[in-house]
């Protein structure tokens, strides 16, 4: 599906359900609202959905996993050649996101967008657009047509995964220098300052970190993204990791698959996708608070909040898979506990 | 045991294995310190089970059910039969923490130590102190003796789980009303203001609200607890849940067994814990940020930060149970995540 139609068949959450598993929630034995958020995410997915007991067990993080050409700017701790062999190691199993989805029962779908290396590994998605993206400290990272062909890419790759089956979505990446290009996106995006949104990525010094702002900084002031314009924003200064992600979050909406937010690369694309169409947030699920500052004021502009607060700051979906836990859970207590029939009680009376 | 001779026999963490646990971490194939609070609770259960990979497989949450006597103050919006009835509820599987369990492959150990009630269901433990305790609003709770006797019930009902192989617990309870005990007892040990403290427990209205905040400061006010002194405050305000629970802390410790905070109630026990012998401590894990207001001004004073934020208010055990999942996934990335060397890069170096 072209980037239009998915925006275009995006529609909205089926509120008369939603009712409907509202009062079921509150004929469960509890204290009314008792289980707080998780009442919410039932409603929320029963919504999406639109079935009274959704189904999530399939779930699949999607990775994607591409080059940044800013890394020659020194923006990271690591090498560029670290997103070529993390992206394997994916494949190879010994990666966090691997064993949280084998402890979490999940899947992952590893998308080579644009990593700057031949990958050949089994089970790797090809989609690469091109070898890593330019250096935005020098020019734009894309041209406008690679940022809707990655976008759509990310739609598509949804697609694949709803005709699977899969009944909930994880956002995770890998990719050198992504916090810089996610910096700089937000940075438009939100209005907000450099030195609150730019941080350390995967362990710069403070040195090092001073010259990040600085890059991006120069990045944004070069390429003059018109922050009215997402596809502009992306093409400019984001990358191919980012617009795939976008188009992760808009398919999710298209194709009517709950989606979680993982970190602060995660959350840049889903408020991208949520500025492109508004409609979007309601597909979209929080999961933690990143340690990197500017995932904080990513998820206030989305008006989102984190339901994990672990100091996490892996990326690579780490942050979503942990979230499935809580939202399976919040399905089967909706679906399996007793009601104030069966529990031989009053409703709970004076809540006003 | 008896609680003397417990609290006695608790240690110190292992911090020879914990430098070794975090050695591990450090090797392995993420940026240094990048899994955050799940780091920091592998080498907590590696120093309180004093082996390199500890097993936890085994989780309980034990639910302590009394009934207070100060429920004829129309502290709550619930009859006092309701805490009979949840406990049988207990028994019966159809409750929160029921299916909250069952979704997270755990077990309950559900106690009488003080029901109003003859509760004779198959897997009650029966440990009844008193059928229920007197109203704290007209003289104290209970004599000293029947505090010491259930906070050794606790110490008991953790002892029989070690037994059994045990290797995480959860703290949950049942008692209509024991949110003004808690609210007595924590403003007593935290010198905070009952307005501050006191919420709306299962849900009253804003003037049950005030005639809740106007009982505990009067109880505060007839019984005159002396603050240095845990066992006058429990014995005066407190409740026999609350004893148990306290004695649920101090076994955990003196049995080395991770113990898992949940709400309101459980974070006052894990308080009082605490003051009675500070390296209690060590072995407590949190869990949820409770929607009950008292709860974050205790979490405060024991310098424990919540791990999950969802709002929720049920009590039972059920915030603690959803953590029990972060910890099992941290132990497993632990265990399981590639090395540097497994994953053919540098360690990240640029830390600082």
């Amino acid at each position: 599906m072209v980037l239009k139609e998915a925006v275009a068949c995006i529609g909205d959450l089926d509120r008369e359900l939603m009712s409907k598993a509202k009062k079921r929630l509150d004929s469960l034995t509890k204290p009314l609202g008792s289980l707080g958020r998780l009442e919410e995410l039932v409603q929320q997915i029963v919504g999406i959905k639109e079935e009274m007991f959704p189904d999530v067990h399939k779930k699949t993080v999607i990775i994607m996993c591409a080059d940044n050409g800013v890394v020659e700017e020194g923006v990271s701790s690591c090498p560029k050649s670290v997103t070529a062999t993390v992206t394997r190691n994916f494949l190879r199993g010994i990666t966090g996101i691997n064993v949280f989805t084998k402890f979490l029962d999940a899947d992952i779908a590893v998308v080579d967008i644009g990593v700057d290396d031949d990958i050949e590994c089994e089970g790797i998605i090809k989609r690469k657009i091109r070898k890593g993206t330019w250096n935005i400290a020098k020019g734009p990272a894309m041209t406008r047509e690679e940022a809707v062909k990655a976008i759509e890419t990310g739609i598509s790759i949804v697609k694949d995964l709803k005709e699977k089956g899969v009944g909930l979505l994880g956002t995770g990446e890998m990719g050198i220098g992504n916090t810089t290009t996610s910096s700089a996106v937000s940075i438009v995006l939100t209005k907000a300052e450099a030195e609150e949104m730019v941080g350390c990525g995967s362990g710069l010094s403070s040195q090092g970190l001073k010259n990040k702002i600085e890059v991006v900084k120069k990045a944004i002031r070069l390429n003059k993204p018109d922050a009215s314009d997402v596809i502009d924003v992306i093409s400019k200064v984001g990358g191919f990791d980012l617009a795939g992600l976008i188009g992760c979050f808009i398919g999710a909406a298209a194709y009517r698959i709950p989606i979680v937010i993982d970190g602060f690369i995660s959350a840049t694309a889903a408020l991208a996708a949520v500025k492109l169409e508004p409609k979007v947030k309601n597909f979209i699920i929080p999961s933690h608070a990143s340690a990197e500052p500017g995932c904080k004021k990513v998820m206030e502009e989305l008006k989102l909040k984190p339901m994990l607060h672990l100091g996490m700051r892996l990326g690579e979906g780490t942050g979503a898979a942990l979230a499935f836990n809580i939202i399976e859970c919040a399905l089967y207590a909706y679906k399996n506990m007793g009601t104030f029939e069966d529990a031989n009680i009053e409703q709970y009376v004076e809540q006003v």
